[in-house]
Order: C-alpha cells, then sequence, then structure tokens
C-alpha cells in the first residue's frame, strides 16, 4: 500500500479527488490517497499548497513532493524540503497558457479593444495592422511555457524571439542568451510576454532600464510572475507612452487588492492569474506517472534545481 | 508593351502603383500600368473596383480582368464581362484572415471582454475556460480562407469541422457538405465563422432555422459577407440568449449605418471591414504572376466559376 497525501483546501481536495483516484486505479500496486495521513506513514506528498506544510522534517519515508503548478518559489528554499520536489509540467498548464498568451498577443496585435470599447457608429478602417510576420514579438524564459507559447505564436506568423539565461535552441525561434542577448531581445519586441520563474536573479527583470530598451510603444504581457516586474518603471513608463500596453496576470500580492492603481490604469487590463491553470484530469495523469516511476526506482520527472530555484 | 488599366480611386492608386511597378518591372515584357488608356488598347484591367468600370464592351482586346480582393459578388453577374475574371487569393488576404478569426475566436473562448471590459477591482478567478480541445469550432466555406482559418485553429487544439457546398478534405479538420453536413456543422459549434463566398445560394444562410440549429449560448464570428446572415433573426436570437454574441465584421450596407441597431446591441461587436485586408506588396505579386501567365500563354490562377458566383 502506497501512501499518498494530499495538501489542499476543500475546494481542491473536492476537484482533484476523484481524478487523482482515477489515475491511480491504473498503477500496478495499490494507492491510498487521503488528507490525513501520519508523516511518518506517507510516501508521496501532492502538494496543491492552499494548506501548505511548512515543516517536511516529520515525513521521514516519503520519496516525492509533487506540486500541482508551475510555481515553486513559496517552497523551494523551505530548509526541511530535503526530499526531491516536482514542479507541475504538462497538465493543461502548456496548452492553457499557449491559448492565453496567443489570444491576448492577437488582441494588441488587431488593436482588438478599439473596437471592443469604440461601438459608437463610427467606421473607422483606415487603419490596416501589419501582417503578423512584421510584429516582433520576444519571450522572456523558454521553460515548457515559453518554448510552447513562442512555438504557437511563431507557428502563426510571428518573428519570435526567446531569451533565457543559458542558450538554448528551440525551432522556429532566434534564441538568445545573456546579457547581450537580453538587449537584443528587448530592442525588437513590440510585444514582450515574461514568462521567467520567480528566482531572486529575475527579480525586476522588467525594470527602468529594461524598460527604456524597448520600441516606443511596445506592449508587456505578464503571464509569469509578479515580481518579475518593478509596479512603479511599468506605471511610469506607461504614463510617459513609452509603454502603450500591460497586460498582467500576476502580482506581487494575489488577490491584487481593490485599491492597487493597476486597475484604474486607463493602459493596463489585469487578470486575475487565470493565464494558465492546472487541470485536474490531467493533471492527476502526470501525478500518477511520476509516482509510478518512483515505484519503479526512475528518476522522477520535471524536478526542481534548488540552487536555481525552479 | 502591355496595357494595364488600374480602376480604383486616389488612395487605392496611391497605396498600389508603386508596388505594382515594382513587381512589373521584374516580368520580361515591358509594361505600361495608368488609370486612363483608351478601353480598345487595354491588354489587362486590375480591379480595385472604388471607381467600377459597368460596361466592360468596349475593352475589346483585354485578356483578364483581376480582382483586388476575395469577394466578386458586385462584377460577377455583369454580362458585358466576357472575358475572364480573377479573385485575389493571398495577397495577404489569406494571413490577415488568418489572423483576425484567430484572434476573435480565442477572445470569445478565453472570455476576454469580462476581463477588458471589468477592471472594477474584483478578483474573479473563480471560472475556468475550457481547453480549446473541448471547445468546438465550425467553419461554413472551405476556400481558401475557410481552409486556411480552419487548420490554424485545428493547430492550437480546436476541433475544427468545415462545411462546404460539395465535400472536401482538409488535413485537421473534419470536413462535412450537403445538408445533413449543415445540421451536423452547426449542432456542435460553440463558435461558428461564416467564410462563405456571397451568392444567390448563400443568401440568409444563418436565418432563424440554422440559429435554431447551434448550441445554446453559441457565439457568430461573420468575415464572410453581411448578406450571409439574416439580420432580424441573429438580433433576435441574441435578445433571446441563444446566441451569446456576434462579431461582424461585413455587412449589407457599407459602412454601417450609425443608426444600425448592430453598433448599440451590447452583445454585437462591429468591425468595419478590417478582418481582411489586400496588402499591395504581397497582392502586386499574384497580380504580376497572373500577367505573365497571360503572356506565357498558361492558364490563369483564381478565375471565377460564373455559374456559382465565385
Amino acid at each position: 500500500m502506497i501512501n499518498i497525501l494530499f495538501t489542499g483546501n476543500d475546494a481542491s481536495w473536492d476537484e482533484y479527488e476523484p481524478h487523482l483516484q482515477a489515475a491511480f486505479a491504473s498503477l500496478p500496486f495499490d494507492v491510498h490517497l487521503s488528507r490525513d495521513i501520519p508523516a511518518d506513514q506517507v510516501d508521496y506528498i501532492v502538494f496543491g499548497g492552499e494548506a501548505p506544510i511548512t515543516d517536511f522534517a516529520p515525513f521521514t519515508r516519503a520519496k516525492l513532493v509533487q506540486r500541482l503548478w508551475a510555481g515553486v518559489e513559496d517552497i523551494v528554499g523551505n530548509e526541511t524540503l530535503t526530499i526531491p520536489l516536482a514542479r507541475m509540467v504538462g497538465g493543461g498548464l502548456d496548452q492553457g497558457m499557449i491559448e492565453w498568451v496567443t489570444g491576448h498577443v492577437l488582441r494588441h496585435h488587431l488593436g482588438m479593444d478599439d473596437h471592443i470599447n469604440g461601438q459608437d457608429g463610427v467606421w473607422r478602417n483606415d487603419v490596416t495592422p501589419p501582417l503578423a510576420q512584421h510584429r516582433p514579438v520576444t519571450i522572456l524564459g523558454l521553460g515548457a511555457l515559453g518554448q510552447a507559447c513562442g512555438q504557437a505564436l511563431a507557428q502563426l506568423g510571428f518573428p519570435v524571439t526567446g531569451w533565457s539565461r543559458s542558450q538554448k535552441s528551440v525551432e522556429g525561434l532566434t534564441c538568445v542568451s545573456g546579457p547581450d542577448g537580453f538587449e537584443t531581445a528587448l530592442s525588437s519586441a513590440q510585444i514582450l510576454i515574461l514568462l521567467l520563474p520567480k528566482t531572486p536573479a529575475t527579480e525586476n527583470t522588467l525594470d527602468e532600464n529594461a524598460i527604456a530598451k524597448l520600441p516606443k510603444g511596445a506592449v508587456v504581457i505578464n503571464p509569469g510572475r509578479g515580481g518579475l516586474i518593478d509596479d512603479q518603471a511599468l506605471l511610469a513608463a506607461l504614463d510617459q507612452g513609452q509603454l502603450s500596453h500591460a497586460t498582467l496576470d500576476t502580482f506581487r500580492v494575489e488577490p491584487l487588492p481593490p485599491e492597487d492603481p493597476f486597475w484604474a490604469h486607463p493602459k493596463v487590463t489585469v487578470t486575475p492569474h487565470i493565464a494558465s491553470a492546472t487541470r485536474a484530469d490531467l493533471a492527476a495523469e502526470v501525478v500518477a506517472e511520476n509516482i509510478a516511476r518512483g515505484e519503479a526506482g526512475k528518476p522522477f520527472q520535471h524536478l526542481v534545481d534548488r540552487s536555481a530555484g525552479y
């Protein structure tokens, strides 16, 4: 009997439990899934995180902490966590992100807001947007999500530049890295997408200096993490016209407080951390696969590099 | 010397003339392009149509009328037009349409308007849209534009059904045809896209009966032609909730008059016939290619079937 502890609130449990049970049913061993198992009898921790564990020391025989989403910044630095930690990769996260990013890139590319908000009876058909092939897009971050979004945009015809800390090669994208690559990536970016992990090294990646390197009137889309942006620098650049719009899905504090200036700013669209959600049915299969690997003595998938922080 | 007559208004001439001259410069014969050539000396007519010819009889030696856009309903029935008529295919039309259709499908799929218009400080993250794979889309019309849009949407993960008068086969799409296929195509369409040509047979394709076959709450997107829709039936279905939204780019009368109820309807987005515009640089190459074929004695491309009307 493999004991699997689920940590999460009631809503999360209700959403995931049936899908996890269904996925575990196909495993070649018996599984006990519960939110209440003595710590020293837990074999795996499925970590939703709305009811987080802060001390992992009592979990003496656990083999893996499996996150249900992509970000791990709230747990990766926990010194009591000495067993392997895996992020969610797949589980609908990539597909959802592709759809949200592609949708908002096309929204800005086509100038959709002018039409959605401009139903005033005036027929304005004198502005033809350039074709996608003349609208350079840059993605900061070439993890699973950045790569997937970049390739979907390239498929639609956008010239896509991708920047990552260490040099990568992704079919269909112009890949750059390092400080020089960062400047190159920003200088052409009419639309900039932030998909970096949140680590000490990526804090305030988009600060006043970085924003100044963008072409005037660029659009920023942030489905990554709130801390990647210097909020004050972003607001100033919007007010000065250096940026024409920011569509933000992630924030330093979530839910974003009602009094935050982002809500009321005419050049900011706030979306409530919806760009990509783990889908329980798909995520359950990823969890089951990783537990199967653990029991078969194979290496786990999607392990977090603790020193890099993601 | 080949004499090429351009018909169009001043703005159109200013836009196209340099690109046409550049494209013609690579032809292996001399070309004279003008808006003023005696009719009996004209070899080809490049037909923008803002300053239309109504009597083609005097063009006794002309070999081809080459339209600069996709629709020909205003000219196809002209009995004085006995020489071949070609529509624009390519020329940026397909790529522009892909971008506009994909953008608006994703806009409705993701429920973007709620966020664009809902910047009220309330963090509503309790509704996760289904993934594209669970959002069936139907395209009526599988010409060059319908096929291209269908494949772009399928690439993003949407299950796409395409309907056409005669059965077609398009990779990645479920293709249906005829009256039974029409019912099948409508019955699953959470998002319906109209890309049929305007002919007597397609007039009012989306009438009260057709709308009733759609799933409740479906979205209609019409970048095709205004006459494809029974406007009164559409408005009634929006008011009754059978349809949740209509995004319309084409109308029976254009520009759409300011007093038209579409402008003020909260469930209608009017866009001013911008879904797909011919791009002069790309279109000029298509025109030059067809003229080269004519002079080489090869069959013209993109000829209109007069009996079908497109």
